[in-house]
């Protein structure tokens, strides 16, 4: 089966490098010349609005899946009119917009922060009184990694916040939680409706930014976190991987944001669990049975952002596995990632402590 | 590092999809415009001859490595003027001439039939007498997969046996062994000289062909074809992957041959061990540490021959791993595997009769 990627970053090129075995072969669009997942997909180098690019990728392939959610819209439409895409559009312009996701949240019973949709300065100030202070400003759309957030700490800052958002994109106002730490929930559903999951990870985030994630086995939060993607993942008919951020307050989770695709939080499956949640995606979209999601032993997973070390002090370390993306090094940017396996907690704490320095210099 | 290899076909494609993580990109050089590695590998067309098509190669890369053992002599030591060659060329040099490798074994205290060189219909007569009936008439060079090789069991068959060898090609007449059963171990070695051994494996032939291998956990034969496969691997001064084959006649093991490059009796290790063959054959010539090869639970690979079942009853069973090379279907043919993990052995047992059932069709 030829599979067309919607973006040729790591994740295509982790899905390609997980894919391959199963048999498809992949085909990357992307404006970047050097995407990193061309060094294992054809690349159809243009942009995604591009229309003759679009009619020339969607004649490569039988079905289409994609790396980030902030395609834009119209590229991912025009495709669905030619090709099954997966996971389901719907899903995807949901995830796109925090307004309909939280709305979404709220309808499906899971739980959340309070928020507003703000679309001027009044609004905004209106709703800083009904949501309380802390509070933060996030652009509705096209916020990743951190980037068009703000945290607003007294009503001095609302000016400011307001006058700074991303130009011509709306926002909505979210209550700032005060969470005993952050998890997130990786789930596959087959075309068949089958759903399966993996233990949800631990995440530890700075500057917007995931840094690392730690496999959490045998979880208290497990089940909770499995009822809540269940249902998303339902209401959305939705065939591929999916990750659910949801934020522990102490007994109680509510939900941050929902990526519909493969997830940075999920990249220790590659070592760490049977199947990954790379070619679990891919059985998925091609109508394969899914595999085994338990995992072996334990696990963390630590980014590379800005800077990647060089592989031999790294894999130096026991348990160890490396992955370089291939991408030019810009601060801020994801360039690989480590996982380090090991036979109990401990060894992987030992693990990612060494891990830590070196990425510290 | 730019990695050069030779040989576009399966080996050359896991090779590549384990390397991609460590931040190596990949250029294979083999005549066929197909080859299944270019879905993952910059690829040059041409002739291991070609002296043109050689230098472009060697302009695109770091380091040479091999997928096969018959790569013309020639290319090897045009590209080991250029640049470092890994394993070594008089190791590949040896593994190509079963007279020098037999020869070997002899000078390093392991056991293997007896053999003797044949040039003629008397010298093999000759053989034939020392050796006792039944033998194995071989040819020196170019044989894989069973061929260049006939069974002769009575002094009748030795002319015949004699006009049917490769034209051109020096044979040895080898002692027939009765084994109890066919093992092999894969053994790394890296470029500091640290020697580490994946479980060896039960093998089952037919037609000359690798049908299965089960990985072996606990073997009583597994220190004795450690120490064999240490030897050859200190002679030699290796880097990389080594794989031995050996009779178990009971007892006692006898070397069968040495393949100096990644094995098909260790593909298992891509779903059943901490770090693939692949990927440790990579660090070894990266000049990387290596990865660990605990085995992760039991498994067993079988080998997918001229037909390739489709992946969905193959995955449908517990524990299977698919592996598709690409490859069009051709009788006797190297078309995939499967790889089938399981708590127990009888887990695995299990699912490898599954198989070996879908197979037979």
């Amino acid at each position: 089966m030829r599979i067309g990627i919607l973006g040729g970053g790591q994740l295509a090129r982790m899905l390609a490098l997980g894919g391959h075995p199963l048999g498809a072969t992949f085909v990357i669009l992307d404006p970047v010349h050097d995407a990193c997942a061309s060094a294992v997909a054809r690349h159809i180098t243009g942009d995604y609005t591009d229309q003759e690019k679009l009619k020339q990728f969607a004649g490569m392939i039988d079905i289409v899946t994609y790396e980030f959610e902030n395609v834009p819209a119209e590229a991912v439409e025009y495709l669905a009119t030619k090709l099954p895409v997966y996971p389901p559009v719907h899903a995807l312009a949901m995830s796109r917009d925090r307004l309909y996701e939280k709305s979404l949240f709220r309808d499906l019973g899971i739980p959340t922060p309070k928020f507003f949709n703000v679309t001027s300065l009044d609004e905004l100030r209106q709703a800083a009184k009904e949501v309380g202070l802390p509070a933060v400003l996030k652009s509705r759309t096209l916020g990743y990694d951190g980037k068009g957030q703000a945290v607003i700490r007294s009503m001095d800052e609302l000016e400011n916040a307001w006058s700074s958002r991303l130009a011509g994109v709306d926002c909505i106002l979210e209550a700032f939680v005060n969470f005993k730490r952050e998890i997130s929930v990786v789930a596959v559903r087959s075309r068949a409706g089958e759903i399966i999951f993996y233990p949800v990870g631990e995440n530890v985030h700075s500057e917007g930014i995931l840094r690392h994630s730690v496999c959490s086995l045998n979880d208290p939060m497990q089940k909770l976190a499995e009822d809540y993607i269940t249902r998303l993942l339902n209401n959305f008919d939705y065939v591929g991987v999916m990750a659910l951020e949801l934020f522990d307050t102490g007994g109680e989770l509510m939900a941050n944001e929902i990526a519909p695709r493969v997830h940075n939080t999920g990249h220790w499956t590659i070592e760490g669990a049977q199947t990954s949640q790379f070619e679990n995606h891919i059985r998925a979209i091609m109508g394969l049975p899914l595999g085994g999601t338990s995992p072996i032993g334990h696990c963390a997973m630590i980014n590379f952002i800005g800077t990647i070390p060089p592989p031999a002090p790294v894999l130096e370390i026991k348990g160890a596995h490396y992955h370089n993306y291939g991408k030019a090094p810009v601060p801020g940017r994801k360039l690989g990632h480590v996982t380090v396996c090991g036979e109990n907690q401990k060894e992987v704490k030992a693990g990612m402590k060494k891990v830590l320095a070196l990425i510290a210099g």
